[in-house]
């Protein structure tokens, strides 16, 4: 993550590469095979998911070889072999994948990416796409939420503190993906190109000996425009000393704490009533899709969202799995398979998928084929697979900068054609159906 | 995280560096400072916590540094001014740290860390520490009662594909620290040297064209000793084979569906009745410290833990914050800070902790002081901060393997010593009550 050329191959549980190491003994190994990502389940009352990071997949499929050093660890830990050692020594991934787009919407057991190849090169991926896959689709799908709950107004992210260090950097891609408008977070921005926003904490204004001395060092430092933060003694004391500091240009004042609803109020009446009109209000304490719209009345410009959106809002894991559906036979033939373990069954079969549309141009229903390809199903709609890997060669457009951009903009198209009942926050079943045919 | 030598530095939120350029402007960027890290309560109804990450934190410490390439980019996007880049170029952290030792317990407002330096030096540091401790503790906390429940069984770390890939690497070092005996993650076993497990998947047993070549390939890869996944198709009709091909030296059999408790005890009875006692029996799915305790009176060898654990068990992160407690003044002398933020205030002045101890041995409260050292308060017991970093010098033993070895070992013994209710799973009050003497 903070050295783009670092391996990612050894980012992965061991069975994936004891499994290669026994089919490679039992001539298996080389079977052409279709393994297939899906979430069995929405979290609970969640009516849709976004999926979220696929780009940063492809960028780590890009780095997954085996070096000397992870090699050396291998062989000194004789965790495989040394047939499976050369093996890993070679191994570049020559497979394809395709899947939703990022940003797209998803429900209950689509596919959301499809990886084919042979078992020993599919096999070793799957550890590594379903954990930036379920991380960064935790992500996507409970910011999405507060976007669309924050209507037109700047979402802002700024949880990395409560979260993994690296995994502060994914989810602050993740929520610029579902359309948050900066990230306090310096690594993404260094990395994808996020907007990153960030002036100070209450330990600035503790440090000083008086408010007053922290804003002028703050307004002397990065000008009247800055965002000052108002709630560390009282809060109307401080809007009134902010102004009086920054003058009619001051940019914003953050609240942090308290009631907001009724903060947001007070302090717009007072600065309004001061001659700042224009100076705006972030707020910024323990957001989560339920207080931004408890908000929306409330004369507040920008949410700062934090623990709740890089946890998930209590969902944080997207429980993807990645399940081998098609391999084929000592012929060579494909052969659907499935299993049949109780509570955790698949579905055999490569699948093909799309959303059907209805006259009013929404969503109507999830549509996935196992057998003929969706299209003969009677159903119409929108294709959802995209190419993303062909063999072995990423294709343009998914990742970088690029990627996260055209995520945000095909979220936004996506959300837009779900049906009306996606915005309610309320639980619910997945607004439309998987069906099938 | 893959590659030791990155830098950790902008691993952070673009705020700690303005506030940086606001302090040097203003003066008061070198006053000395004293900020300490806890959390307000812990997760609801948790009766203990236990410190994670202490370790990793000094490890990456050890890396934040600004170089050409970081330093770049914060020019690039006029992050911060000229004045404030070549205080980054000379960053090293040179002040002290203490705390809490890893594996220790704690409880609400325990001060697990004590970061004393410059203003600006320990400001820069704030969310990084707060990203790993934060979620590392997540992860010891709902650890600990995992290992606590299982008792004398084994508990394995297969989390890994549930959480981000970076992420994943430090829960399975954060389940060591709670006695978790391995992790399916191979980086956590190259990086501190944990022991790695793992075998095979369902994949492997649908790769082959029946279940009993899928049994035959992987114990002639890895001999009779090796775990076998017997819940694909048939229990039964699975273990059966299995015994038939590997013999009375079967290593294990794994569950990982179904009801745990039932097919445990039917499976166990298979296994005597072929002559296999000696064969465990390793369950996995979806388990946590409450799945683990229902199956305390079945035949179960070992648990493989992964979604919940990874997940800290409902409590994603342990919401520690990182607060300015003390600084000084204009003249050098230290002044107690705290701010009055509705619903977050802060205790200023720099703690003394003690943990009370009874005459059974037991831990009776947590003591904490603010003003005159904790040890004029009257009450006796155990010490808990310990130098982790002197002037800038990370103290030997906190990290590496040698770090999560002695963690290990302090969890042991730290949990030993609360009182037996620290064991109850359900929801309760902290099992020590916090103390300001």
């Amino acid at each position: 993550m903070t050295d783009a050329s670092a391996s990612t191959a050894l980012l992965t549980d061991q069975y994936e590469l004891t499994m290669v190491q026994a089919a490679l003994r039992s001539g298996t190994a080389h079977r052409q095979c279709t393994f297939e990502v899906f979430a069995r389940q929405l979290p609970p009352g969640r009516r849709y998911g976004v999926v979220g990071g696929t780009g940063r997949m492809l960028e780590g499929l890009e780095q997954f070889r085996f070096g000397a050093a992870e090699l050396e660890y291998l062989r000194r830990e004789s965790i495989v072999d040394d047939a499976t050692l050369q093996f890993l020594a070679d191994y570049r991934f020559s497979g394809d994948i395709s899947g939703y787009a990022e940003g797209e919407a998803y429900f209950p057991h689509s596919p959301v990416l499809k990886v084919t190849a042979s078992f020993a090169e599919a096999c070793l991926l799957e550890t590594f796409i379903l954990s930036v896959m379920n991380h960064d689709s935790a992500v996507t799908s409970a910011g999405s939420r507060m976007t669309l709950a924050a209507g037109g107004r700047l979402c802002l992210e700024m949880g990395g503190r409560r979260t993994q260090e690296h995994s502060a950097v994914a989810a602050a891609r993740a929520a610029a993906v579902v359309n948050f408008a900066a990230t306090s977070n310096l690594q993404a921005g260094r990395e994808w190109g996020i907007p990153t926003v960030g002036t100070a904490a209450h330990s600035f204004m503790l440090l000083h000996d008086s408010e007053e001395e922290a804003f002028a060092a703050q307004v002397q430092a990065f000008g009247a425009g800055t965002t000052l933060l108002v709630d560390t003694y009282d809060v109307e004391a401080a809007v009134r000393k902010a102004v009086e500091i920054a003058g009619p240009e001051l940019g914003a004042v953050r609240l942090d704490s308290g009631d907001l609803v009724q903060q947001a109020h007070d302090v717009r009446g007072l600065l309004d009533s001061l001659g700042n009109q224009n100076t705006q209000i972030v707020v910024s304490s323990d957001l989560d899709e339920h207080a931004i719209a408890g908000l929306a009345a409330a004369p507040v410009n920008s949410y700062g969202v934090g623990t709740r959106l890089v946890t998930g809002s209590g969902a944080p894991t997207a429980s993807m799995v990645y399940k081998l559906v098609e391999r084929a036979d000592a012929d060579g033939r494909p052969v659907p398979v499935e299993k049949a373990s109780a509570g955790k069954t698949s579905i055999g079969g490569s699948k093909s998928v799309l959303r059907s549309i209805g006259e009013d141009g929404r969503a109507e229903a999830e549509v996935i084929s196992a057998e003929a390809p969706v299209e003969e199903s009677g159903y119409t709609g929108r294709t959802l697979q995209v190419p993303l890997v062909i063999g072995g060669e990423v294709q343009p457009g998914c990742t970088g900068e690029e990627g996260v951009r055209r995520a945000g903009h095909r979220h936004r198209a996506s959300v837009h054609q779900l049906p009306a009942e996606a915005r309610r926050l309320s639980s619910g079943e997945p607004v439309i159906p998987t069906i099938f045919a």
